[in-house]
Formats: structure tokens, sequence, C-alpha cells
């Protein structure tokens, strides 16, 4: 038995809220039980100067954290002067795994900007954020098929993120901040909507983890992504 | 008659949810109309160091705005490596106004750092992060009393923060997006319960405005404030 | 009686040095008694990317202090690699007072940067710099009008900068650095020579004013300004 | 058959040159063919103000690139002033690596700070630097012992990295810069002597991978380790 | 004949005017023709850490240029965010030259800051602000002697720098911005009172300079660097 | 007789060896006894802005120390976020002397950069530097030569540097740390194949030197350097 209660495969409560700020093409909040991250997707079309007269499109992500999402108020990233490495990670992470979803030439010279801000933090950011994001994806390219600029949607298929990991010695999935704490080792997994995996990264945070740990958190990966790739699409579909 | 239908001496619809998130120990979401702004108060039981051994406690403020709170995305600050003029501006504001309605003295080596992270805007964000800060601060004034370092509040009075200006030649308040773009002057105001004032800053924007129009924008922030101050209290005693 | 044996509405000593240094196109060492800001204005025939073929000019000023401009050295801003919040609040306060001062069509596509360096500080810093820079933009533009580049000075009216405020009891205007250190209330005003108001900011330090007190200090900033414009009119004509 | 003429499993030449450098109590060049790394450990007798008084030390690691290290030159990070995403995500994986395989404890209050610069670059930097990395932390280690700091190794086991991937549509092992351009697929493995495994982070660079291909990636990873533990071993008993 | 009409051995007007601000410990305006820096000593009666309990003190030395110094406007390095290699090189030659001419021990646990400002340049600015920051700090351990800090100078003796050069075919000394414009070679040298050499730095700006020229300019350097120092000799005695 | 049993104009065991890392058109690692510096030459067939259209090349250099290269661990000037005064002031005079070297006219419009990354030191960094980097270039031009860019060099002459001293009461030529660290005076030469000077950088660390010390350095320079471009065409013509 979990601390929270859960089944090892039992993902948080998850919700996803459209529309839920005015200006931008795509606008998600997105909450994994306690972790809440609003997730935007905004359209430029035209495309960063690496990419001009390539006939393709670009989508990157930034993401940041409300000083005070965390049990303790961290520094504004703004006001010290740069992004930690940790941010930069997450956001490479979230920035390359949308790229994979989406066919980038069928998506022509749009660029497509996701700001994923956690505002309540309670771990899992970075696989909400994903989940979340692809929502917003959505949105923002229905956005440019209503004005006309796409006809067709670009989107390969859905994708989302779970983190899976070894908490005491069982396997367990979404991890809630009390159990990444404790945990041995931390995966978080993107899959997509066909059962391929997009990024794979796991992280031993005591011991070394054994190879049948890894296979044992990669199937409840895929039954966590499969509850959320529904709670997607029942969202999209509201 | 305004753009908006609004009376000149007509605010927003204003509303402010408390305990908006888990973590600080004053958590506030306010809205004046469609400019939301989340309002955090993070508490630490000591001072920075240009104080320590002064037997005093310090508020500070720093504010923020998600890149698609507006019409189109602005860069992230912290991705940029440095905060606005505009941010830093707003950023002192705040935590000035704020100094000045509580007694640091009575409030003891404790130090309040409030963020204000606006998630929507339509004209007057720093006014709504105003108004909604001093309700945060009074949570986290209760949260020390509660925790029995403070045995009374420090808080001197209520402040809450109005926008006024000349849009055409007609003085309104709390101006929207749309009128603080056509705006011939700008005006902000903080002033405490009592009707003293904290705070003015004016702006002529187009022609420079002139004795009679700076009391007649007074005057709108007078009752401006006092509907923000009624709508804090509805807050705080829900 | 003030600690300098000033009448309340009396201004310091007002000197205004034109043709203080040799390349600017307009160049002025200021005094408010002991305040002594360098104020040049440097011309450009062409504006910032934001405002190419948009058939205007611009205004922008910028503002830093000597390290040693001050009782005890502070940091150089250029060494600690950003300027502080005071120094940018106080830049764009300059910009902004002199575009007002300025019909940016008629002065076509030329850009006019104002730096203001205070090499010794007693005081009312911004409202010195933003007298004195008044005039080296009058220098400027004749400029512009003797290489034939201007028919006609875009200025539409001079201006000029004072503090007041409340000390012990009484409004008092320019305020030097120890009646600054000591006042409950600190207010800078900026005029145009008819009397209509560019700019008020008023900050309680200790106690908020009333709206009275800020009627007294609007009197005082007044009869200031009258005296200044007088300054710079008769500098500007030597 | 590979571009380069190897099988599947067959990792390229590897060299691993101790004393490399003469200051740093551990200095070692390592070569995976054409990618050469100069990794360097120092040492010293404290730790990180986080864990002062905690008994316990600190590993971690910094990561570089000579601007000339690649087929075209890149920004000097120094000179652009600040290090990349793709840098600070690879010198934290190397830091992480690193720490799973000591006992910090055992350590006691030393810092080891590893310095991973690579002089020339035919892919694999993060692996060749997390291998050669580790025979630097062992000579340091033995410095500390022979200076009597420490009696005992805190080494657990030794560590190794190596990228495997999926070129076209076969799983192969170390991919050199050819191979890596042009992967479907992008996986690092960080793995113990004991073979259980510390770090995978497997990106899809094109299509997403199978369950099936990551099983093959890993067994390849498994295999290619092995070589490398076993180049690190006749290295440290040369 | 020079195109200024000096003789190759003469130097410019040289003005020295003390007390130039109110604040420091030492103030001097230093003008050679119509080059004019402002050189401020600032006095601190501690140490930075790197010295702390050694028994010395520390002099440094910082240089800016006001953004119109010169015949078109630079940009505020404090608002670029960083200093160029120009200004470190000059105040780190600046600080150098200052700390030959003292015995740092029998300063004692001192600091003294020398802030050198170019309000105008027209070559030379280096030169001249060694020059005037000599006087500066002989002032400022004036004051540190009247105040009961130091008893006896831990003056050495005076410094002074000018610049030699190449221009033509013939050499010239303390070149204005028109002649060390088109300098084959461009020497500056700081001297001692007794004629020893404090530092010397000679650059080919065009071809490179022989052995012979360089004599010729050390030559000129010491008739200028004579006139120098009796010229902070009087200035020093007034 | 020297601490290190070399005579006064003896230089230390100098080898160069070209070709050292694969990509750069240039790539030499120059050793100076212990002093180990990476030269590279990377070719960029454009030119910076501020020379476009003017028919000429441009040659600079970038200049770095691996971490750990010295005695302890410096920080890394990637990490901290700038480059040391003492780093820019070595690549600026790396760059100028190098430009010195070659007609820039005859190069076209192309870009030479050169980067000197100290992987070992033990004084005279700079000077291995440079005299390295020379080679490279040298390489470079072949390059381009080879590449049908050019037709002939555009090399004038090869450029070589050697630092010289005061240790003691004697002249040596070419220190090591341990005699730069007890020398009362440290210059820099940088001297062309022809006997003439490009460069001179004298500075007293201790008491000033004399006229005579200096000429006794210069000719101590005069042969060094006469070592240094024999075995530069040693490594060349290998």
């Amino acid at each position: 038995m979990r601390s929270n209660g859960r089944a090892a495969d039992q993902v948080r409560p998850v919700s996803i809220t459209r529309n839920f700020t005015a200006h931008a093409e795509g606008s998600v909040l997105v909450a994994f039980g306690n972790t809440k991250v609003i997730c935007t997707a905004s359209v430029e079309e035209s495309v960063p100067r690496f990419l001009r007269g390539k006939g393709q499109g670009w989508i990157t992500a930034e993401y940041g954290m409300l000083p005070r999402a965390t049990h303790s108020r961290n520094d504004r990233e703004a006001a010290r002067g740069k992004q930690s490495g940790r941010t930069m990670e997450i956001q490479r992470l979230i920035g390359r795994s949308l790229r994979a979803a989406v066919d980038l030439e069928a998506l022509g010279e749009v660029t497509i900007t996701i700001d994923c801000d956690v505002i309540q933090a309670d771990g899992g950011t970075r696989t909400a954020a994903i989940t979340g994001a692809c929502v917003a994806l959505m949105d923002a390219i229905d956005h440019l098929k209503a004005k006309g600029v796409l006809k067709v949607s670009p989107l390969k298929q859905q994708i989302a993120a779970i983190s899976v990991g070894v908490v005491g010695e069982h396997a367990v999935c979404d991890l809630d901040y009390v159990e990444d704490s404790s945990a041995e080792t931390d995966m978080n997994v993107v899959m997509a909507e066909d059962g391929r995996i997009i990024e794979v990264q796991g992280t031993a945070e005591g011991e070394p983890f054994t190879y049948e740990q890894m296979l044992e958190m990669m199937a409840l990966a895929k039954t966590g992504i499969e509850q959320l790739i529904a709670a997607q699409k029942a969202a999209y579909n509201n």
C-alpha cells in the first residue's frame, strides 16, 4: 500500500481545463492531484532564423515555476538573472517531446511556443506539463485550421508523460512529492498514443536499479499513459 | 458612456479568492474583470542582512507576468536574463505600498515576501496586485499569530490600489486594456482604509493634464478604493 | 524654518551651464545647490527598429551616478553588471517626461538620447536631471535646425521638475539630502511651462499623507517650477 | 554493416591515459575513437555550504567543449556569458552518475570536482566523459588515501557510460558523429560494474521507438559497458 | 611640426583641480588639453576578504566613460550589462600603477578605491586618469592622517603617466585623438618621480616599431612625466 | 644560476605539434616546458559586420584556461558567466599581435578566429599562446591557399612572444611559474621575425625597474624570440 493509499498503477485524479486564460491560442490548466500547471500555446506565423526558407515549422517550449509553487519559496529565476539547469533540462524535454508528436513540414512556416508554468507543485510537474501541453497544442492547431492557415492537422498522434519510480522496494506510477523524495529510482516516460516511446529518462537516486525493475516501471508507465491519453481525449472532445 | 458600458466611477467586477494555492502562508487569486493575478505571501523568520539586529521586520515584493498573459506573447524574463524596467518599477511600488501598511517593528524579525504573478492581463495589473497582496498579507499575519510568533497584528490598516485616467475628455476609474491604450493620462493611486494616500503616480501619455483633471481623478480613486476595501473585507471575513 | 534656512517655497540656487562638454549636440551641467548633473543630448538620424517607417522620431534617456557622487561609495553598475531598479525607474521617468515635451512626428526620423550622469548628489537628482536635460534637448534641436534637418522646432514647450515633500509637519520644496532622509512624504512633479502636469509621483515614506497635504505640495511644486523654467530661459538666451 | 565498418555491438578503440596533466589529483585523457575528453578531478577538503556539518562529502561536475572541438566552430560559452542548456544537462548527468558510484558519507567532508573538457568531438562526448571521469575520480581517491585523509576507498564500484541507438533499422552501440546525426533514436546508458543501471536517457529523434527496440539497445549497452569497465581496469592497474 | 602645433616633447596644457566634488576623501578633475577625467579616492577602513588578517591595505581602481565623452555616443556599460575588455584593461593598469606607488603594509587595513570617470575624451584618457588619481590618492592619505588613522604617509613617491607614439615617422608625446588615430605605434608609460619605470605598454598599430624608436619614445616619456610630476606638486601644494 | 638551472637567456624546451586536433584548419599544441596550450585557427569566409564591404579580412582571438590547468582549481568562466579582466586582456593581446603579422587586405573577406586554450599552466601562457597561434595561423592560410581562396599568403612575417623579467637582481627570459611568482618585474614582448617589436608590456610587480634593466630585458627577449622563430620554422617545415 502506498503512503497516499493509491495502488501501484493508479494515477492521481487528473483534470484538464481548456480555455483557462483568455489570450493564448491554446490554454490549459492541467492538474495531476495537487500538481497544477498552466500550459499555453502561442502561435506565430513565422519561424526562427535557422529554419527560414526550409519549408517547415517549429515547436519550442519554456518552463517556469512560480516562486511559491513549492513548500518553501524558491528564488525567482527572472530576478536571479538565469534559468537553472533543472529548468533548462525540463523545457528542452517538453519541446523535444512535442516536436516528436507533430509533422513539422505539414505545420508549414509556423512557430508554436508552449509555456508551462507551474502554479502548485506536488511531484511530476514535467509530466503534467507535457500532458497538458499536448492539449494546448491541439487547440492551437484547431485555431490555425479555423483561420485557414492549415487544412489538415499536422499532429501525428497524441502524447502524454508520466513518472514512475521505485519507492521502498516497489515500483509505482505518478509519484507525488512525498514519494518522489524517498524514491530509490525516478523515471519519466513520454509515450505516444500507439504505445511507442518518445523519451525515457531514468535516474538512480539511491542504489542503482536492475533491468527487471526497469521493465516493471515501463509496464506501469504504459498503463498510466493510457489513462492520461483518455483524459486528454475526454477534455478535448468536451 | 465608456466603451465597456461602465459609469465613470464604476470598478470592474472584483473577485478575491483566498487559499488559491496550497503552500504559501497567504495565497490569493484576485480578479479585476479580466485581469487576474496570483498573489502569495511567504513567511521567513529572519530578516535580510541590512536589517539584522535592528529589531524590525521586512516586507518585499516581486512581480512577474506569464509570457502569454497578454494579447501577444512577451519574452520570458527568466530566459532573457533580466527583469524589465517596468517590472522593477512595479515590484518596487508593491513592496513600498505594503510596507506602509505595516508596523515593521511590531512585525519583529520576520520577512514576508509577496509574489504577484499575472496570469491574465487586461489593464490595471499593478493595482489588482496590490489589492490582492494586502489580503494575502493579512492571511500570512494570521498564520504568524496562529503559530504564536505574533500576538497582535502589525497591520495598521488595509490598503488598496486603483488606476484612474483621462480617456477622451473624461476621467474614469479602473481602466481596462482598451481604455488604457487610448488614455491621455494614466494615474495609479494607492490608498489606506482611512482615505489617506500612500502612493500616487500620474503620467501624461499624450497631452499634459490639468490640476483640475488631477483632482477629478483623485475623487474617482477615492470612490473606487472604498469599493475595493469593502471587497477585501468581504473576502477576508468569508 | 527649514534646517537649511530656506523658506518652504524656496528652491536652492540653480545654475545651468551650457556647452559643458565638447562633443554632444547638447551638453549641460545643471546644479540645484550641491546636486550636480551632467546632461548631454546625442543626435542620431535614424530611429529604433520598432519605429522604422512610422514617420516619427524618438527621445530616450539613460541615468547614472558616479560611484562617489554620494556620501559613501556605491558599487559601479557597470561592474555589477546591471542597473538597479531605482536607476531604471528614474531613466524611464526622464525619457517619458521629455517625450511629452516634444511633437515626435515633427521631429522626424531622428533619435535623441539624453544621458544624465550625477557627479555630486545632495537630493533631487532626478528633478535636476529633467530640468537640465530639457536645455540640452533645446540645444540639440537648434543643432538640427542649424544643420537643416529641421525647419521648425518640434518642442511644444519647456518642462522642468521639482521635488516637494512633507518634512516634520510642513510641506517644503526642492528637498536636499538631509530633508529627504527625514521626509514623511516625497513627491516629484514634472510640469510644463503652461502649468499643466506631465508626471506626478508621490510616496509616503512614513505615514500616509492627506489629500490636503497633496494640494499643498502641488502648490509649492508650481511655484518652484516657475522659477526653474525662468532659469532655463535665462541660460538658453544667454 | 555500419558505415564505419564496426559490428553492432562493437565499441570504438578506447584509450585512457592517466596523469595527462600535472596539477590535478586525477587527470585522464579518454578517447572513444576520435572523441577526446580531458577529465580532471580536483580535491578540496571542505564541502559546499548546504552540506556543512552533515558529515558527508560531495562530488560535482562541470562540462565544456573547446570552441573548435567540433566540425564548425561554436561560440565560447565564457564569452557568451552563459552555459547552454545542453551543457547544463550533461554536467548534471555526469555529477549525478559519479555520486551514485560513491558512498558520500564514507568520503567525509571532502568535495571532488570533476571537469570534463572535450578537445575533439566525434559523437558520444558525454559517455566518454563519464567513463574517463570515473578513472580520474579513482586516482583522486588514491591521492586522499596516500595523504591519510581516507583510510578506505568510498568508491562502491566503477561506473561507465555508452551511447546506443537505432540507425536505419538496426540498434548499434557507441555511435560516432555520422551515425548520431542520422539516428532515429539516441540513448545514453550509465551502468555500474555489477550491471545495474544508474541512468538511462533515450530520445526519439525521428519516429518513436518500440519497447522491443529499447530492450535491444539495453542489451548492446550492457555488452559495451563491460568492455569499458575492462578498459578502465586495465588503465588503472597499469 | 605636429598637426596641433606642439613640439615633439611638448605635453598639452595640464590642469589639476582638487576638491572637485564634495563627498570623496580625494577628488580631482584632471585635464590634459581637451581630455577631462574626474578621479575620486574613496577610503574604507577594512580590506577585501583575500587580505583579511594579513596586516596590509589595498588600492583598487575602476574606470568608466560617460557615454557621450566621445565624438559619437558609446553604449553605456551599465545598460549593456558588462564592462568592455578595454575598460577592464585600463582599470587594471590604473590599480596596479597606484599600488606600486604605495607601501601597502604601511597603509594598514585600509582600502582606497579610485574611480576614474572620463567626462570628455581627446586621447590619453588612461594616462590622464593615472596622473590625476595620484593626486586624489595623496589627498585621501592626508585625510587618513588628519583623522589619525595613519601617522606617516605610505606613499613611496608620486607617479604619473603619459602616452608617446610614432606619428608619421616621428616620435611625439601626449598624443591627442587625431594623432592617436593615425599613429603607427602607441605606447603608454607610467613612471615614478625618481625616473624608474612602473609600467610600459607599447603596441604597433600599423608596422612593427624598431628598438631605436622605442628608445626615442622612452626619452620623450621621461621628459613628459617630469612635467606632469611638477604639475601634480603645484596642485598639491596650492 | 636560476632555480630551474637554466642560463639567463635560455628558453625552456619548446615543442610545437601541428594537427593536434582534427577539425580546425590549423591546430597546434605548443609547450614551453610545462606550459601547454592548444591553439586552433578556424576559418570563415565572411567578415564581422563592421568590416563588411571594406575589402579586408579579420583575425581575432579568444583565450581560456581549463579550470584545473593551474595548481589549484579556478572557477570556470562559462559557469561564472563572465570572462575575467585578465582573460580579456590576454585575448586582446593575442588578436592584436596576429593582426600585425598579416596583410588584412591581402587576406580578403575572410575571418580567422584563433582559440588558445591552456591545458596546463606553468608561467608564460600568453607568450606560448602567441607563438603557437602563429603556426596555427600559417596552417590555416595554407588551407585557404589549397582551397584556392588565396593565391599568395597574406602573412608578412612570423611573430613570436616571450616573457622576460627581473628575478632577484638578474634579468632572465621565459620565466616559469616559480620565477614569475617572485619576479620584481614581468615583461612580455611580441616580436616579428625581422627583430622589430609588435608589443611590449612591462610591469613592476615589486619595485619600479630602471631604464637599464629594461634594455637588458629587451636584449634577452630578442635572443629568446630568435629561438622561438626557429622552432616555429622547424615545426612548420616538418
